[in-house]
């Protein structure tokens, strides 16, 4: 099991680095005061596709040999990863095969077909999933691009923490969302070998705890059934993230619901950011931990900004 | 009647440079490509306050003589002017009366009581308004500072465009949002005289054209009865801001309330940052005439992004 080292970030740094965009870090004097911490957010909801995902996407087609270029790419997907996977694939001449679920929103049906991708629905089991992108590897030859479970995705997802503490050099905490680990995992690779003084979190919502009771259970723990918003959150480690989430990583933070929609509404109505769910659970994190976090300066990953705007969790007058 | 002369804008800079955000200038591949034009987003929803109007009420606030700050500042808004003002006067302990109407937006009310202001609140007519401001005038010696018809605030609204040239130094056009014409009329004087050769272009909802109708008229008609989104724009300009427009604007373009929920979901969905409808105005306006900017360098200012997140107007699943 091949996992990247902070050499394989910079290397995936200087494969991807002019095809991605170097996303600022924002601060907000108001969260600031709110949080009695010193916040600075890594934005990749400013990122291409619209979050971080393009950068392990982009390291993984590039990474690929001359005859897995002709022959393609795949993943089973219906989030982010679908995207980012196509839009680097097919803008560069590779073809992109990707499995979604037949209940996927219409508006993720429609960005994945958007990039050129050659889309395959199936049930919308994990079991359906393999067995169409299995089908289509033996059909094409296309190279499976697991969007956590691999060496390039998980050093190009390492690429923003990279970034980010060029800007950030010595924070005291870094905090990542963490689903199946692939950004956590890279976060915590570069994050021990450019500041090697910083503690280092991963953020979950409870309702999908499955990486925090891994953590203390030393053992992967199954994903819980779908029930958080933060609908980017809820696959479960493998074990290559979890090698790295154990021997690099301080704790995973949970929160509430309630705790990632005041954090999202305090990123949309103070910083005027929009984020997707999931990117503000670390913002979450650092609301319900105070006393971890007064007066640190902390680094947050804010993971992405495709948020739905039909099915917004903000209450709605009568 | 005194208006701004360019160096009045440049003496409103000297004199807040160091109180105000200077805001970045965004760029938006997927919007470019959209409109078929360049643009520019100056973003004053990154402004402190939210909006744009921090700038002039920041320059009024810093222009008051000695007796004037001791005797406070008054103004009637329930909009964006009015926080601004509070945070301006407040923070540096000047006294802020801000008359507004009894039935003004619950968030409203408490933004500007948590800027510290001495509310009053009306009837909501422009005659409960002015008495009321008016007594408070007789009672305490406050200085009025109208949210446009003022030399400072529309010299400090300049400044923002004078920033955007300074990063944009050749567009072929500006377009600002139109209201009272403070801003339109600071960004007109800043753009004749740093960019004699750009279009400048005012951007209003169909729902409230006064400002179009004036200029194409060649006198002041009064405002529509309330009806748009873009609720910052509802105002109808002063002799002062529409001398400034008679003079310095080349149009002034209208647009349909789904333009601008149009082009207010394409900044939320495309640049992921967050507008309130009035700053979408401008862009409804490039897409509304194509031809008109197409290929064009287009340098727009983002006026606000205090959107109020109970009450959006993207359509919801049911």
């Amino acid at each position: 099991m091949f996992i990247p080292e902070f050499r394989d970030i910079e290397s995936a740094m200087e494969l991807i680095a002019q095809h991605v965009h170097r996303t600022p870090v924002l601060t907000s004097r108001q969260l600031d005061v709110i949080t009695g911490a010193r916040l600075f957010f890594k934005c990749e909801n400013f990122q291409r596709v619209g979050a971080f995902k393009f950068r392990g996407a982009t390291n993984a087609v590039l990474s690929l040999s001359d005859s897995q270029r002709a022959a393609g790419v795949v993943t089973h997907s219906s989030g982010n990863h679908a995207a980012a996977l196509a839009h680097a694939a097919v803008s560069r001449g590779v073809k992109a095969y990707i499995v979604m679920p037949s209940t996927a929103p219409e508006v993720k049906k429609r960005a994945v077909a958007g990039y050129g991708a050659d889309i395959t629905f199936c049930e919308p089991t994990l079991a359906a999933r393999e067995a169409a992108a299995a089908e289509i590897i033996s059909r094409t030859g296309a190279t499976m691009i697991h969007p956590y479970d691999n060496f390039f995705i998980i050093a190009g997802q390492g690429t923003a923490a990279m970034e980010m503490l060029a800007d950030i050099p010595d924070p005291d905490a870094v905090i990542a969302p963490v689903g199946g680990g692939g950004l956590l995992s890279g976060s915590a690779i570069a994050t021990r070998h450019l500041a090697p003084a910083a503690k280092i979190y991963g953020a979950e919502p409870l309702l999908a705890d499955d990486a925090a009771r891994s953590l203390h259970a030393g053992a992967i723990q199954p994903a819980l059934p779908p029930g958080t918003i933060a609908d980017g959150l809820l696959t479960s480690l493998c074990e290559r993230t979890f090698t790295v989430i154990r021997e690099k990583v301080d704790d995973i933070l949970t929160v509430s619901e309630e705790q990632i929609i005041e954090a999202m509404t305090l990123i949309w109505t103070r910083m005027k950011i929009v984020v997707e769910p999931s990117a503000a659970v670390p913002l979450a994190a650092v609301l319900a931990n105070r006393a971890l976090f007064s007066g640190r300066r902390v680094a947050i990953i804010l993971s992405g900004g495709n948020a739905d705007l039909s099915k917004l969790p903000f209450s709605q007058d009568a």
